[in-house]
């Protein structure tokens, strides 16, 4: 499935995400202001940032402007913004999921409640814009604009896709398909994750010369296959590097692939008893019943199913990929990119 | 106190907002999309806006922009902009604030559900992006991004002072003074109320040639005036024309100048008893004991003071006024700003 000699060498991907996480991150900090209020504010700006993560995003982003031939300094600001807006977006996710672990610890409303972090994710969200307001120095005025455009498109989608997950989790429709999931996912995960950092990376790498759509397949493709590995791992994953609690999207009635075919392969009977479960408030779904979910998933081969649909979207990714990046010159960047599919699947 | 015949025109005002406010609601609900998700996102980005409002913000903008020589389609997309983030401000507002009521019916939260409801206003807050974006066409880009720049500000302004008020309602401290009252007020309020409107309209009336920090103090007079005023109506006013519950801001505990006169005025009995109010739930907090603290409030005169307060700003306002427009040339449109210290003392 993958060609070049270095995009098979497993360390490649993590080296890089270390080298572009670690430049983004130590800017990242430097965008957060420190003054009063602390407590109720400034303070946990940083507590999602400093839990960790793998900063794909931001890395995607500057290998992506690297592979266009720009330097990554040029995307760095780029990367910021894009990191501080997925962190800002956990915040108020994890609320609206009633979430109660993110990398490894109590989320920030269950710290600090809900009204104070709504705020702070608000706050978050609108120090994304500085970075990029500063990319005007280094890309000039219309280029800068045209990524605050950008960012406004993917947070529009990411809004949208949200929207229609809350819906569903509300209202517990059961005539969802796996086109309406891919879709959702398509919005909520894929355009924050790869299409985004992709289009605005190649846009700073060519300095605006190549039409941003072409990345529209590619980032869909990778990011779907990494949101269905992401749902995997919370069933079969291993909980401490994991980071939160195991079987918590069941809990949370979060629509998984693997729930939506539960919900096609049920009978009748299973599907009234998991709509029942879903329609009961978080906090009054039984570990039993978080089980039962569980094991009619291992019944109807959900898990092994959705396991090779990402594997599906994995490899048409490598296809798309030649499309897309084949023609660049090869480089350590290019080849991080092309190795990403497999990556998404093999990460724990 | 107020000099020109104009301005003691009872009637400039409303007809100012009238005028500014229905061209501002014209083309807001034109940036509003229409497509899918309706239910769980699209149709409901103008609930709020749809309620109505008195569109001061937009409204000071377009006349500031007027008064300094620019016309007010100059001002009128960033106009469409601060009633956006104003908005999406009031959606998070309400949810943080466990408000039960917005211009005479349910909040959002309360008839969709807290998860919905945040992304919406996130969808919102980034929506006010577009008409900011747009303004490079006319006002070319680099007062479009000055423009945005101010926006970031003001939000981070916004976004501190509603922090201060959330730390104060989560952890009851006794020892919140009248200057801090202020400084919050500063913030949370008077930033977008009016000194964002000012400074941006200003800029954009000069072509970015003034000092935008010279609305600083005038903005601060008024819009702590408006505050005081609107924090009394919640107390004294009509039910019907409010829009919300009377007394409402007593129950959820809201920090007003009055609530903090109180506690410095109050027996240490009674401020035990406060403290202990406030310490609980707010849908534990009886109707009786809601009076009980609106009875101590008249008995200690803290709502006949707090009306002097709001007065004595408005008085240092109009002298402010004179200082920062008197010598522009006479026009509808600085007698309107002229007319507001005056007008939101008596507006009900």
């Amino acid at each position: 499935m993958i060609a070049t000699g270095c995009a098979t060498d497993g360390a490649l991907v993590p080296s890089v995400l270390k080298e572009y996480g670690d430049a983004a991150r130590r800017m990242l900090f430097e965008y957060l202001p420190s003054s009063e209020p602390r407590r109720y504010l400034y303070d946990l700006l940083a507590d999602y940032p400093r839990r960790g993560g793998r900063a794909f995003r931001p890395s995607l982003c500057m290998a992506t402007t690297r592979a266009f031939g720009g330097s990554p300094d040029m995307a760095l600001r780029t990367a910021v913004s894009i990191e501080l807006v997925h962190n800002a977006m956990l915040i108020h996710d994890d609320i609206e999921d009633e979430s109660d672990e993110r990398r490894g610890r109590p989320t920030m409303h269950k710290e600090h409640g809900v009204p104070i972090s709504i705020n702070v994710g608000d706050m978050l969200s609108m120090l994304a814009m500085r970075p990029l307001l500063d990319n005007q120095h280094l890309l000039g005025g219309s280029l800068a604009l045209r990524i605050v455009e950008e960012t406004e498109r993917m947070a529009r989608e990411s809004a949208e896709g949200q929207a229609m997950e809350l819906g569903w989790r509300r209202d517990n429709p059961q005539d969802v398909t796996e086109h309406d999931y891919l879709e959702m996912v398509l919005k909520k995960t894929c355009w924050l994750a790869t299409i985004h950092p992709s289009r605005a990376g190649a846009l700073i790498g060519t300095r605006g010369a190549i039409d941003p759509d072409r990345f529209l397949r590619f980032g869909f493709l990778i990011g779907a296959a990494f949101q269905i590995q992401d749902d995997l791992l919370n069933l079969v994953g291993d909980a401490r590097s994991y980071g939160k609690e195991l079987g918590g999207d069941i809990r949370e009635g979060k629509r998984t692939l693997m729930l939506i075919q539960l919900f096609q392969r049920a009978t009748p009977e299973e599907r009234r008893r998991l709509h029942r479960f879903l329609g009961r408030p978080r906090t009054r779904r039984t570990d039993a019943e978080v089980a039962w979910v569980r094991a009619r998933m291992d019944h109807y081969g959900c898990i092994d199913d959705a396991r090779q649909v990402a594997h599906g979207l994995a490899g048409a990714a490598t296809h798309e990929f030649a499309r897309v990046y084949g023609a660049l010159p090869d480089s350590r960047d290019k080849a991080f990119i092309e190795a990403l599919p497999r990556w998404v699947l093999t990460r724990s």
